[in-house]
């Protein structure tokens, strides 16, 4: 599967004007949020909306390369016109508009002296924590049918209360995963983390099964049956349930104990099963993991983000079911449509003046940032090309 | 390296009598316990001890053999006729008696038919988390210089004073991971537990390295270096550190991040990296679940047992770490020498009369059991044979 080559925005060969670019840099993915001025906008804003002065109707695009291939996503910036748009000026100072870029992610850092030298543009670099935060925050008051519950194989959008969104326990798995506590704009603490995410999947499974992508590795997982190479508790107990502790014949004793056999080696095991076997054994960890923080702070909401998740039921399901088990159904755990690009949203957020952050987050009657996600049944979580239904239809305001 | 071949106890090659063998009979291995008279013990009990009416003074043994060898393990019972001891008899119904064994683990429920046929006996099951509290009470009370901590690679023995003892946090490192809130004799909790145990760094590594043991593929980490598969913050952040949220450069950020790159396959890996980053990944892991545990319940001591462990410097270094890392030096890893055989222990305990359990327990002064080990500097974690250094001299005393 490719994800990084260079497509058409919406489906349109026109050229379309895109202002305001940002970018989140992570251990293995790039991820690109920017905005586009609907094509004949007049600026006006729309009718319903009182007390913002002027307006441009557009849609939030999400782009990922991976970071590995940095360079298809300068040429993917370039090829798109991303630095160039003239849709709007972010910037008062006119002079320095286009000079530099919002980035997050250890990336910022890593590369800036690439994206000078190729694009001749600076990286401002925004705290990654305070990014995720910011993106999340914004996803769940501003967008409708954002966040959603997963439970036994079924989806539930909930819209939350504004007043009742804190505090929650924000887990981004990425490469790696952190694990923050947010109580309001801005006012958060990385209260934990681990080393086994996205990146550890990825990694072992690219070893054990010679997946090209991530991509590829997830599909596989949809095909395989874990307990061809897990030990359940039935393995060792002859079938049986181990009652006395609650753990039935079909738990997971352990992780990979039947790779211990003597008489296979590597090839004997179906990529597939491995694939699965694993992706159970990390999203497993990750809820048992999120638990016991949300219960060290009394969170009720586990709210998961990162690319590590990409709207994959069985991955959902391996977390909720956890945060279930453990938590003995006192938690719950939360998914976001736009799960991977928390940073990069927050990191378009930070531009200083006439920020969707501003409005969105200061405004609540009407919503400033009329947000709206496309039909729900087009949307392919395995497809990683840029397309319609991954946008949001949003206008941006001058204060 | 060779575990399970037949071994002469103690190095003698005279019959020696054997009283009262347990087992545990894990989902990876089979741990066996066995009392066997020091040769020309008159039964006397040593002029130290009051309120005892006679004892036979003698060593507990210890050995393990795989699971999946269980044939090994029956043959070593037969050859060494552990089941004709005439030491003295565990019941007073002398009918009874060598008819059945003591066995705990899921193995005593799944392998109990195989043990009537080959042996004619019968295993009389026993709760598994019983055993394992049972045993690893019994150690601590009983066993001079079994309990130690390990931090930045020195060790160190503790004595932990019988009042101050509970509660504790045991957790228990086999196939996979057992976490019990410890408060007295019998009384006790499992509050948590992971599919990523010991298990997990055989089978997993197994794949991986090719490795034809758990002990050749802890050998193997001793040479490795996981910064070759990991990827590390500072790699994200080109070097530099993300002290805001206390993060140094050198910090974990992805376990096995660095092997979704994409012009490597698993051959281009040394197995010792790859071996050394499993540990590191799995002892961390479990570290933290077991700190978040021990949170939970106001708990600052975590001991560790298993056969995981086996005493090896760098799991018990990654471990101690670990705690000492997400407590911020609140709670203490401890480990002990007889690690492995706490359920096996716990199960030699069990016999209803003359137990040692009721001796060691009830009785301060003086030790009824006048345990101690052998010389520390002769310890090899990594043989697995019989040797006297992994026994312990004790006396057993009728009531």
């Amino acid at each position: 599967m490719e994800h990084n080559r260079e497509v058409e925005i919406d489906g349109n060969s026109n050229p379309i004007q895109i202002s305001r670019l940002a970018l989140d840099i992570g251990g293995s993915l790039i991820k690109l949020v920017f905005f586009s001025r609907n094509s004949g906008d007049d600026e006006d804003p729309p009718k319903d909306l009182v007390g913002v002065s002027s307006g441009v109707n557009g849609r939030l695009h999400f782009a990922k390369f991976e970071t590995a291939k940095i360079n298809d996503c300068l040429q993917f910036i370039s090829a798109n016109k991303l630095l160039l748009g003239g849709g709007f000026q972010h910037q008062e100072n006119c002079t320095n508009d286009r000079s530099f870029i919002k980035a997050t992610g250890g990336g910022a850092y890593k590369f800036s002296e690439l994206f000078k030298e190729k694009l001749g543009i600076s990286l401002e670099k925004e705290d990654e924590m305070d990014c995720l935060v910011t993106g999340a925050n914004f996803l769940l008051k501003a967008v409708n049918q954002e966040a959603f519950t997963y439970l036994n194989g079924s989806k539930e959008f909930v819209q939350i209360d504004h007043n009742d969104l804190y505090p929650y326990l924000l887990v981004n798995i990425g490469s790696g995963v952190s694990m923050i506590k947010v109580d309001g704009d801005g006012k958060f603490e990385r209260v934990s983390g681990t080393s086994v995410g996205g990146g550890t999947f990825w990694g072992l499974g690219k070893l054990l099964t010679k997946s090209q992508s991530f991509d590829e590795l997830l599909e596989l997982s949809h095909r395989g049956d874990n307990r061809a190479i897990d030990t359940l508790v039935g393995d060792i107990y002859g079938g049986m349930d181990y009652l006395k502790i609650g753990l039935s014949s079909t738990t997971i004793a352990s992780s990979f104990g039947k790779a211990t056999s003597h008489n296979k080696e590597l090839e004997d095991y179906k990529p597939e099963d491995i694939s699965r076997s694993l992706l159970r054994m990390i999203s497993n960890n990750i809820g048992q993991i999120s638990y016991l923080n949300a219960l060290r702070f009394g969170l009720k909401r586990i709210i998961f983000g990162g690319f590590f998740i990409r709207s994959h039921s069985y991955t959902m399901d391996t977390i909720a079911v956890a945060v279930h088990f453990w938590s003995k159904g006192e938690a719950k755990a939360m998914f976001l449509r736009h799960e991977g690009f928390l940073g990069a949203l927050g990191a378009f957020m930070s531009y200083e003046t006439h920020s969707l952050d501003d409005l969105v987050v200061n405004q609540v009657m009407p919503l400033p940032v009329n947000a709206s996600l496309g039909t729900d049944t087009n949307y392919d979580p395995l497809k990683g090309d840029l397309n319609g239904t991954e946008s949001i239809q949003c206008s941006v305001y001058r204060a």
